[in-house]
Protein backbone atom coordinates (compact mmCIF):
# COMPACT_ATOMS: atom_id res chain seq x y z
CA UNK A 1 0.00 0.00 0.00
CA UNK A 2 1.96 2.85 -1.14
CA UNK A 3 -1.01 5.58 -1.98
CA UNK A 4 -0.97 8.56 0.42
CA UNK A 5 -3.95 9.16 2.29
CA UNK A 6 -4.14 11.42 5.42
CA UNK A 7 -6.21 13.75 7.19
CA UNK A 8 -5.92 17.47 6.83
CA UNK A 9 -6.46 19.66 9.48
CA UNK A 10 -9.60 21.53 10.15
CA UNK A 11 -8.58 23.98 13.03
CA UNK A 12 -5.59 26.82 12.68
CA UNK A 13 -4.44 24.85 16.33
CA UNK A 14 -4.49 21.74 14.51
CA UNK A 15 -2.36 23.18 11.37
CA UNK A 16 0.14 23.92 13.69
CA UNK A 17 0.66 20.58 14.73
CA UNK A 18 0.23 19.07 11.28
CA UNK A 19 3.08 21.03 10.17
CA UNK A 20 5.28 20.40 13.73
CA UNK A 21 4.63 16.35 12.25
CA UNK A 22 5.78 17.51 9.01
CA UNK A 23 8.79 19.21 9.90
CA UNK A 24 9.64 16.14 12.34
CA UNK A 25 9.72 13.95 10.02
CA UNK A 26 11.71 15.75 6.94
CA UNK A 27 14.45 16.44 9.88
CA UNK A 28 14.58 12.90 11.28
CA UNK A 29 13.63 10.91 7.50
CA UNK A 30 16.40 13.20 6.37
CA UNK A 31 19.30 12.67 9.36
CA UNK A 32 18.44 8.74 10.31
CA UNK A 33 16.59 7.50 7.25
CA UNK A 34 12.89 6.25 7.11
CA UNK A 35 13.56 2.89 9.21
CA UNK A 36 15.87 4.20 12.04
CA UNK A 37 12.89 6.94 12.30
CA UNK A 38 9.89 5.42 14.79
CA UNK A 39 6.71 7.60 15.51
CA UNK A 40 7.89 7.84 18.85
CA UNK A 41 10.78 9.83 18.02
CA UNK A 42 8.88 12.28 15.49
CA UNK A 43 6.53 12.91 18.45
CA UNK A 44 8.86 13.97 20.80
CA UNK A 45 10.34 15.83 17.99
CA UNK A 46 7.64 17.38 17.49
CA UNK A 47 6.61 18.29 20.77
CA UNK A 48 2.88 16.91 20.60
CA UNK A 49 0.82 14.93 22.77
CA UNK A 50 0.80 10.92 21.87
CA UNK A 51 -2.19 10.89 20.11
CA UNK A 52 -2.02 13.79 18.00
CA UNK A 53 0.10 11.81 15.26
CA UNK A 54 -2.70 9.71 14.45
CA UNK A 55 -5.39 12.57 14.28
CA UNK A 56 -3.84 12.81 10.62
CA UNK A 57 -2.18 9.88 9.45
CA UNK A 58 -2.60 6.26 9.95
CA UNK A 59 1.19 5.62 10.42
CA UNK A 60 4.85 6.44 9.39
CA UNK A 61 4.35 5.62 5.89
CA UNK A 62 1.83 7.94 5.36
CA UNK A 63 3.58 10.87 6.51
CA UNK A 64 6.61 9.86 4.65
CA UNK A 65 4.55 9.77 1.47
CA UNK A 66 3.25 13.10 2.48
CA UNK A 67 6.38 14.47 2.51
CA UNK A 68 7.21 13.21 -0.94
CA UNK A 69 4.80 14.32 -2.21
CA UNK A 70 4.68 17.69 -1.25
CA UNK A 71 8.19 17.89 -2.91
CA UNK A 72 7.27 16.24 -5.93
CA UNK A 73 4.33 19.25 -6.15
CA UNK A 74 6.70 22.15 -4.74
CA UNK A 75 9.24 20.78 -7.52
CA UNK A 76 6.58 20.95 -10.16
CA UNK A 77 5.33 24.02 -9.41
CA UNK A 78 8.82 25.93 -9.91
CA UNK A 79 9.34 24.46 -12.84
CA UNK A 80 5.90 25.07 -14.16
CA UNK A 81 6.22 29.16 -12.88
CA UNK A 82 9.51 29.37 -14.33
CA UNK A 83 8.61 28.45 -18.02
CA UNK A 84 5.11 30.28 -18.02
CA UNK A 85 4.75 32.17 -21.17
CA UNK A 86 7.94 29.93 -22.87
CA UNK A 87 7.18 28.93 -26.20
CA UNK A 88 10.13 27.40 -27.52
CA UNK A 89 11.68 24.13 -26.13
CA UNK A 90 15.61 25.43 -25.60
CA UNK A 91 14.07 28.45 -23.74
CA UNK A 92 11.54 25.95 -21.18
CA UNK A 93 14.62 23.75 -20.63
CA UNK A 94 16.82 26.37 -19.60
CA UNK A 95 14.39 27.84 -17.70
CA UNK A 96 13.27 24.23 -15.88
CA UNK A 97 17.12 23.57 -15.08
CA UNK A 98 17.70 27.29 -13.71
CA UNK A 99 15.17 26.88 -11.51
CA UNK A 100 15.46 23.08 -10.42
CA UNK A 101 19.14 24.40 -9.34
CA UNK A 102 17.91 27.23 -7.15
CA UNK A 103 15.28 24.95 -5.80
CA UNK A 104 17.63 22.66 -4.53
CA UNK A 105 20.21 25.35 -2.83
CA UNK A 106 17.24 26.23 -0.74
CA UNK A 107 15.81 22.91 -0.44
CA UNK A 108 18.96 20.65 0.06
CA UNK A 109 16.98 17.91 2.21
CA UNK A 110 15.04 17.08 -1.40
CA UNK A 111 17.85 14.87 -2.54
CA UNK A 112 17.71 12.99 1.16
CA UNK A 113 13.71 12.87 1.23
CA UNK A 114 13.31 11.81 -2.57
CA UNK A 115 16.62 9.23 -2.45
CA UNK A 116 15.10 7.21 0.87
CA UNK A 117 12.47 6.13 -0.82
CA UNK A 118 14.69 3.34 -2.14
CA UNK A 119 14.59 2.12 1.32
CA UNK A 120 11.20 2.78 2.08
CA UNK A 121 9.91 0.68 -0.40
CA UNK A 122 12.02 0.47 -4.28
CA UNK A 123 8.49 0.92 -5.61
CA UNK A 124 7.65 4.34 -4.49
CA UNK A 125 11.45 5.37 -5.90
CA UNK A 126 10.73 3.52 -9.59
CA UNK A 127 7.07 5.23 -9.60
CA UNK A 128 8.74 8.77 -8.73
CA UNK A 129 10.76 9.28 -11.32
CA UNK A 130 8.59 7.05 -14.07
CA UNK A 131 6.34 9.38 -13.55
CA UNK A 132 8.78 12.31 -13.98
CA UNK A 133 10.01 10.38 -17.13
CA UNK A 134 6.07 10.33 -18.63
CA UNK A 135 5.82 13.78 -17.84
CA UNK A 136 8.80 14.61 -19.56
CA UNK A 137 8.07 12.57 -22.48
CA UNK A 138 4.70 14.11 -23.16
CA UNK A 139 6.34 17.28 -22.71
CA UNK A 140 8.47 16.67 -25.49
CA UNK A 141 6.75 15.21 -28.05
CA UNK A 142 5.03 18.33 -28.39
CA UNK A 143 8.62 19.52 -30.34
CA UNK A 144 9.43 16.87 -32.07
CA UNK A 145 10.28 17.30 -35.00
CA UNK A 146 9.86 20.98 -35.01
CA UNK A 147 12.99 21.37 -31.94
CA UNK A 148 13.93 18.41 -31.10
CA UNK A 149 15.98 15.52 -32.98
CA UNK A 150 13.22 12.88 -33.93
CA UNK A 151 15.62 10.33 -34.28
CA UNK A 152 16.29 10.36 -30.52
CA UNK A 153 14.52 7.84 -28.37
CA UNK A 154 12.26 10.06 -25.95
CA UNK A 155 12.35 8.19 -22.87
CA UNK A 156 16.18 7.92 -23.05
CA UNK A 157 16.39 11.52 -23.30
CA UNK A 158 13.94 12.10 -20.40
CA UNK A 159 16.56 9.82 -18.12
CA UNK A 160 19.63 11.60 -19.72
CA UNK A 161 18.04 15.21 -18.95
CA UNK A 162 16.67 13.97 -15.39
CA UNK A 163 20.22 12.93 -14.76
CA UNK A 164 22.11 16.10 -15.88
CA UNK A 165 19.55 18.07 -13.64
CA UNK A 166 20.27 15.49 -10.85
CA UNK A 167 23.90 15.66 -11.07
CA UNK A 168 24.40 18.91 -11.67
CA UNK A 169 22.13 19.80 -8.79
CA UNK A 170 24.40 18.00 -6.66
CA UNK A 171 27.38 20.11 -8.03
CA UNK A 172 25.60 22.84 -6.67
CA UNK A 173 24.86 21.45 -3.33
CA UNK A 174 28.46 20.82 -2.98
CA UNK A 175 29.38 24.10 -2.73
CA UNK A 176 28.17 26.65 0.35
CA UNK A 177 27.55 29.85 -1.45
CA UNK A 178 26.62 30.02 -4.70
CA UNK A 179 26.24 33.57 -6.78
CA UNK A 180 23.27 34.65 -9.56
CA UNK A 181 26.08 33.76 -12.05
CA UNK A 182 27.44 31.00 -10.93
CA UNK A 183 24.11 29.30 -11.28
CA UNK A 184 23.46 31.05 -14.70
CA UNK A 185 26.94 29.92 -15.80
CA UNK A 186 26.28 26.15 -14.95
CA UNK A 187 23.07 26.66 -16.87
CA UNK A 188 24.83 27.83 -19.72
CA UNK A 189 27.36 25.05 -20.22
CA UNK A 190 24.56 22.35 -19.36
CA UNK A 191 22.45 24.43 -22.46
CA UNK A 192 25.40 24.33 -24.83
CA UNK A 193 25.95 20.25 -24.14
CA UNK A 194 22.48 19.82 -24.91
CA UNK A 195 22.56 22.13 -27.99
CA UNK A 196 25.50 20.75 -29.45
CA UNK A 197 27.11 18.07 -27.42
CA UNK A 198 30.20 18.16 -26.01
CA UNK A 199 32.64 17.20 -28.47
CA UNK A 200 33.96 19.40 -31.12
CA UNK A 201 32.24 19.81 -34.23
CA UNK A 202 34.54 17.19 -36.24
CA UNK A 203 34.28 14.75 -33.73
CA UNK A 204 30.14 15.32 -33.72
CA UNK A 205 29.57 14.18 -37.32
CA UNK A 206 31.19 10.85 -36.32
CA UNK B 1 36.22 9.73 11.58
CA UNK B 2 35.85 8.44 7.62
CA UNK B 3 38.73 6.92 6.23
CA UNK B 4 38.42 3.41 5.79
CA UNK B 5 40.46 0.98 8.14
CA UNK B 6 39.77 -3.05 8.37
CA UNK B 7 42.09 -6.10 9.25
CA UNK B 8 42.18 -8.64 6.56
CA UNK B 9 41.39 -12.31 7.32
CA UNK B 10 44.75 -14.53 7.32
CA UNK B 11 43.62 -17.44 7.19
CA UNK B 12 40.78 -19.19 4.56
CA UNK B 13 38.31 -19.95 7.22
CA UNK B 14 39.03 -16.44 8.55
CA UNK B 15 38.26 -15.31 4.54
CA UNK B 16 35.09 -16.79 5.17
CA UNK B 17 33.67 -15.20 8.40
CA UNK B 18 34.59 -11.91 6.44
CA UNK B 19 32.63 -12.89 2.92
CA UNK B 20 29.60 -13.77 5.75
CA UNK B 21 29.91 -10.45 7.68
CA UNK B 22 30.81 -8.86 4.15
CA UNK B 23 27.27 -10.10 2.56
CA UNK B 24 25.12 -9.55 5.72
CA UNK B 25 26.09 -6.15 5.98
CA UNK B 26 25.64 -5.25 2.17
CA UNK B 27 21.78 -7.30 2.37
CA UNK B 28 21.15 -5.12 5.67
CA UNK B 29 22.35 -2.09 4.85
CA UNK B 30 20.52 -1.92 1.36
CA UNK B 31 17.46 -3.14 3.16
CA UNK B 32 17.06 -0.87 6.19
CA UNK B 33 19.44 1.73 5.52
CA UNK B 34 22.41 1.93 7.69
CA UNK B 35 20.81 3.41 11.16
CA UNK B 36 18.58 0.56 11.10
CA UNK B 37 20.88 -1.66 11.26
CA UNK B 38 22.96 -2.64 14.14
CA UNK B 39 26.02 -4.81 14.72
CA UNK B 40 24.49 -7.25 16.19
CA UNK B 41 21.71 -7.67 13.31
CA UNK B 42 24.61 -8.06 11.03
CA UNK B 43 25.97 -11.04 13.55
CA UNK B 44 22.82 -12.45 13.34
CA UNK B 45 22.19 -12.60 9.58
CA UNK B 46 25.95 -13.62 9.18
CA UNK B 47 25.81 -16.56 11.47
CA UNK B 48 29.01 -16.03 13.08
CA UNK B 49 30.11 -15.53 16.85
CA UNK B 50 29.98 -12.29 18.53
CA UNK B 51 33.34 -11.33 18.74
CA UNK B 52 34.15 -12.18 15.10
CA UNK B 53 33.06 -8.78 13.69
CA UNK B 54 35.56 -7.03 15.62
CA UNK B 55 38.29 -9.06 14.77
CA UNK B 56 38.38 -7.41 11.11
CA UNK B 57 36.22 -4.12 11.81
CA UNK B 58 36.45 -1.68 14.76
CA UNK B 59 32.69 -0.55 14.12
CA UNK B 60 29.83 -0.28 11.72
CA UNK B 61 30.91 2.88 10.00
CA UNK B 62 34.08 1.02 8.97
CA UNK B 63 31.76 -2.34 8.09
CA UNK B 64 30.04 0.56 5.64
CA UNK B 65 33.08 1.81 4.09
CA UNK B 66 34.59 -1.10 3.03
CA UNK B 67 31.37 -1.82 1.27
CA UNK B 68 31.36 1.53 -0.76
CA UNK B 69 35.28 1.32 -1.32
CA UNK B 70 34.20 -2.09 -2.85
CA UNK B 71 31.93 -0.69 -5.11
CA UNK B 72 34.19 2.34 -5.84
CA UNK B 73 37.16 -0.13 -7.16
CA UNK B 74 34.73 -2.32 -8.78
CA UNK B 75 33.00 0.11 -10.86
CA UNK B 76 36.42 1.45 -12.20
CA UNK B 77 37.75 -1.48 -12.76
CA UNK B 78 34.51 -2.50 -14.79
CA UNK B 79 35.02 0.93 -16.72
CA UNK B 80 38.70 0.19 -16.84
CA UNK B 81 38.59 -2.95 -18.25
CA UNK B 82 36.44 -1.61 -20.75
CA UNK B 83 37.99 0.94 -22.01
CA UNK B 84 41.32 -0.91 -22.28
CA UNK B 85 42.95 -0.19 -26.03
CA UNK B 86 40.71 2.18 -26.97
CA UNK B 87 42.20 5.84 -27.86
CA UNK B 88 39.92 8.22 -28.42
CA UNK B 89 37.26 9.65 -26.11
CA UNK B 90 34.32 9.49 -28.01
CA UNK B 91 35.16 5.33 -28.31
CA UNK B 92 36.21 5.84 -24.26
CA UNK B 93 32.95 7.22 -23.45
CA UNK B 94 30.97 4.78 -25.30
CA UNK B 95 32.40 1.34 -23.95
CA UNK B 96 32.58 2.93 -20.60
CA UNK B 97 28.89 3.50 -20.25
CA UNK B 98 27.79 0.23 -21.45
CA UNK B 99 30.30 -0.85 -18.95
CA UNK B 100 28.55 0.74 -16.49
CA UNK B 101 24.99 0.11 -17.58
CA UNK B 102 25.79 -3.99 -17.62
CA UNK B 103 26.99 -3.39 -14.16
CA UNK B 104 24.39 -2.16 -12.45
CA UNK B 105 22.23 -4.22 -14.16
CA UNK B 106 24.17 -7.29 -12.56
CA UNK B 107 24.60 -5.32 -8.90
CA UNK B 108 21.56 -3.78 -8.43
CA UNK B 109 22.40 -2.99 -4.80
CA UNK B 110 25.16 -0.41 -5.69
CA UNK B 111 22.88 2.58 -5.74
CA UNK B 112 21.59 1.65 -2.33
CA UNK B 113 24.97 1.09 -0.75
CA UNK B 114 26.22 4.33 -2.74
CA UNK B 115 23.31 6.48 -2.07
CA UNK B 116 23.05 5.57 1.41
CA UNK B 117 26.01 7.55 2.24
CA UNK B 118 24.16 10.42 1.91
CA UNK B 119 22.42 9.37 5.63
CA UNK B 120 25.73 7.88 7.13
CA UNK B 121 27.89 11.41 6.43
CA UNK B 122 26.91 13.76 3.81
CA UNK B 123 30.76 14.03 3.66
CA UNK B 124 31.25 10.53 2.58
CA UNK B 125 28.70 11.15 -0.31
CA UNK B 126 30.38 14.17 -1.29
CA UNK B 127 33.96 12.79 -1.35
CA UNK B 128 32.46 9.81 -3.32
CA UNK B 129 31.26 12.01 -6.55
CA UNK B 130 33.65 15.06 -5.92
CA UNK B 131 36.93 12.49 -6.28
CA UNK B 132 34.77 10.36 -9.63
CA UNK B 133 34.08 14.10 -10.77
CA UNK B 134 37.96 15.23 -10.41
CA UNK B 135 39.23 11.77 -12.17
CA UNK B 136 36.85 13.02 -14.47
CA UNK B 137 37.98 15.89 -15.34
CA UNK B 138 41.16 14.41 -14.90
CA UNK B 139 40.56 11.90 -18.06
CA UNK B 140 39.00 14.41 -20.04
CA UNK B 141 41.69 17.30 -20.60
CA UNK B 142 43.67 15.14 -22.08
CA UNK B 143 41.04 15.51 -25.39
CA UNK B 144 41.06 19.26 -24.88
CA UNK B 145 40.85 20.69 -27.42
CA UNK B 146 41.78 17.46 -29.97
CA UNK B 147 38.00 16.14 -29.17
CA UNK B 148 36.42 17.36 -26.63
CA UNK B 149 35.29 21.09 -27.27
CA UNK B 150 37.13 23.38 -25.55
CA UNK B 151 34.34 25.96 -24.76
CA UNK B 152 32.87 23.67 -22.62
CA UNK B 153 33.59 24.04 -18.79
CA UNK B 154 34.97 20.46 -17.49
CA UNK B 155 33.78 19.84 -14.10
CA UNK B 156 29.96 20.84 -15.37
CA UNK B 157 30.67 18.15 -18.04
CA UNK B 158 31.95 15.59 -15.47
CA UNK B 159 28.83 15.60 -13.71
CA UNK B 160 26.22 15.84 -16.50
CA UNK B 161 28.13 12.67 -17.68
CA UNK B 162 28.18 11.14 -14.11
CA UNK B 163 24.36 12.08 -14.14
CA UNK B 164 23.68 10.85 -17.73
CA UNK B 165 25.18 7.30 -16.53
CA UNK B 166 23.33 7.23 -13.19
CA UNK B 167 20.31 7.94 -14.37
CA UNK B 168 20.22 5.78 -17.47
CA UNK B 169 21.19 3.19 -15.23
CA UNK B 170 17.95 3.63 -13.09
CA UNK B 171 16.02 3.57 -16.87
CA UNK B 172 17.83 0.07 -17.12
CA UNK B 173 17.32 -1.20 -13.49
CA UNK B 174 13.74 -0.47 -13.72
CA UNK B 175 12.82 -2.72 -16.65
CA UNK B 176 12.59 -6.68 -15.32
CA UNK B 177 14.98 -7.72 -18.20
CA UNK B 178 17.44 -6.56 -20.65
CA UNK B 179 18.72 -7.61 -23.81
CA UNK B 180 22.10 -7.09 -25.31
CA UNK B 181 20.62 -4.84 -28.13
CA UNK B 182 18.49 -2.75 -25.89
CA UNK B 183 21.31 -2.05 -23.99
CA UNK B 184 23.28 -1.19 -27.03
CA UNK B 185 20.40 1.17 -27.96
CA UNK B 186 20.31 3.14 -25.12
CA UNK B 187 24.11 3.61 -25.23
CA UNK B 188 23.71 4.55 -29.00
CA UNK B 189 21.45 7.05 -28.23
CA UNK B 190 23.26 8.73 -25.29
CA UNK B 191 26.67 8.77 -27.74
CA UNK B 192 24.04 10.35 -30.18
CA UNK B 193 22.62 13.14 -27.47
CA UNK B 194 26.58 13.48 -26.33
CA UNK B 195 27.83 14.23 -30.04
CA UNK B 196 24.94 16.30 -30.96
CA UNK B 197 22.58 17.38 -28.32
CA UNK B 198 19.19 16.59 -28.38
CA UNK B 199 18.01 19.51 -30.86
CA UNK B 200 17.58 20.04 -34.30
CA UNK B 201 20.69 21.32 -36.16
CA UNK B 202 18.60 24.22 -37.27
CA UNK B 203 17.92 25.00 -33.13
CA UNK B 204 21.46 23.88 -32.29
CA UNK B 205 23.62 26.69 -33.65
CA UNK B 206 21.18 28.83 -31.35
Amino acid sequence: MTTLQYRAPKTKCGEKSFQKIIEAGRTLFAQNGFHATSINLIIEKANIAAGTFYIYFDNKLMLYLYLLNEYKINIRNASREAVKGLTNRYDIERAGIKAWLIYVFGNPLAYKIIWESLFVDQKIFMNYYQDFSDSYVHQLKKFVPSEVNPDLDLETMSFVLMGISNFVGLQVLFKDQITDQEIDFIVDQVMAMLSQGIFNKTTATK
